[in-house]
């Protein structure tokens, strides 16, 4: 298979998913109080940025990822829809994190099932990486030498989210933040996850 | 038509009813015990990753079958979209089957459902093979000689199907079962249904 | 613009709108009769039905048309965007139609809901063909002569939907039959509403 | 990044943003005076219009700007990136404010919501132009000396929602007639926050 047609799957998958996350914005009926009850609604906002800043920021680095590779097998493909399965499921846990992030005694569980889903959806993107070290002959030659690299990178996505799913049983809301300094982190230092492109590979 | 563009649109159905899929795991609300609610509502989470794979299957199985076609009649694309008003069919009875599984008395009508919706639409994908069969001009010459099996190996599709159908009517966990198995199954032994794409044909 | 710009949006819309119908579909809750439910509530699958298909004719068409023209000015973009703007409303009168279509006493409001939706909808893909008549410099050579052919044969859909409209005044249910009906006659006729593209004109 | 691939993630999230929006007009259930609930939620209908042409027209600009942008750096991604979550936010204000706009005592608060959101939509497209004057090697070598016309064209968008969102202070309903007629006036007058594209750039 061409890798530009999983690409346009991909982007397709990334794009909904993005959008999708409005639906988890609740519209007040019948408030009496509306400018109050949308200012205390705020969880919702937040993790409206959070899941849609995570979900770009794992765009950006698919498509640096795909530029490096040259083609597409059957189990780069079957990873790829994998890391789609989840990214498409991130509306889900966003809006039950938001939902239940004031209440105390049941935000653990909301935070940790968000943990979860980042975490699987960050590992499967590690799992491409893993993958492409030993498929070797699936990545452009620039790309080889420095795929141990961006494996170890890679490696911290999962990372934070596991740590973020563990302290979510002692606090949600310390796990929230974790989650929102992870979003803001990768946006903010976005090239130390970047790869160079094959192009700028060749010309290095 | 050119073909491109029936993909296009086949793409964009694909990408949105993969994610569309998120949308019938229930956020609960107000709940006084989440972290056990969550986890009984795992028939959603079972449905929403078997009819996952499924539609990737069914989409990777679309595109090597796109790639032996050199031109598309209007015959073509009306098989096309009736395949496609299936695919975008297939979040309505996972939300169904999900929410009935657990409930004995009433899970079969559920697993009908979900039977016969899949049925259709491996149907539809069989009846895109056997034209091609009949409209040969519409293939690469190096694909024609393997419509044959081509047709035998698709026609498994809506034989499982039509077999879970019957089996719902006893017993709907039982159906289940089958459905999951049968992404397992496609997703694990992928190369069987996989036709070789024309580029390749013209190697062999 | 270039058109194929115009034609990536247009191409989203149309999935996209087509994916949508699926949630007017409704899961039960608690139902304790499930299969005489899903039968009875036969109207929306009949809805998603016609709705599908019509949505799919106009895709068709629009591409046919879109094959003949050279370049798009700002009206022809404008005229489009009004195309999607009903193509992504049907949704709403879709289920709207299906919620009420039992309901002898409400349901001509439905029906003339959704006639008047699709003849705006109709009537909008009209105008963009009147519009190239005008702008004859828009199209191809070989697709001039064709257009007053083209805007003729595409009149039939609004006034078809408007003589739905005022039908539904007097019957719902005939209404609904006529709908069912043009979105069947258009799928099997398609070529009446097919023009050929600049390529086969020149080839002819 | 090659700019082609951000356009196609950015057509995609437009074209759903578009489609969403579909799902924010009610479907009034077991009403038993049909036609008239149906009129009566006009404001929905109004709001699917407003915010309809208001992100067609932010889309139409958006081709304009990216067609005299040769490469894509980071913060223009990044910019793009933010662009898109407000775009991608639209339907939730729009139901929000049709919801309450006939409701005296809480539409202002959603009004407000409304032209916040807006204002923040318009804002970033803004600081798009800003990114391009500062970093002018990314924009084609006939666009550069019309920027800064571009960044005070540009700038009538967010300065007419911060207008708005004060109006909404004191009238919700005249701040939803400037929301409505900004959308007029930019369909109308188009040409007048359009850009040449380098192409005809090249040609003048």
């Amino acid at each position: 298979m061409r890798t530009e047609r999983l690409q346009t799957l991909a982007d397709g998958i990334f794009a909904i998913a993005l959008t999708l996350l409005v639906l988890s914005l609740p519209v007040p009926k019948g408030s009496h109080r509306l400018a109050r009850d949308l200012l205390e609604q705020w969880p919702f906002y937040a993790a409206y940025v959070i899941s849609f800043v995570t979900i770009a920021i794992v765009w950006i680095n698919h498509h640096a990822l795909m530029d490096g590779v040259a083609r597409a097998d059957r189990t780069l493909m079957e990873l790829t829809l994998l890391l789609l399965l989840f990214v498409a499921l991130v509306p889900w846990p966003t809006g039950l994190l938001a939902e239940y992030l004031r209440d105390g005694s049941q935000n653990s569980a909301a935070a940790v099932a968000y943990g979860i889903v980042m975490m699987l959806m960050a590992g499967s993107f590690t799992s491409i990486w893993l993958w492409l070290a030993r498929a070797e002959d699936l990545a452009h030659p620039e790309l080889r030498p420095r795929i141990p690299v961006a494996i170890r990178r890679s490696a911290v996505g999962p990372t934070i989210y596991a740590v973020g799913t563990l302290l979510a049983l002692l606090s949600a809301p310390a796990a929230f933040a974790l989650f929102a300094a992870a979003a803001g982190y990768f946006a903010l230092s976005g090239r130390t996850v970047r790869l160079p492109t094959a192009t700028e590979g060749a010309t290095t």
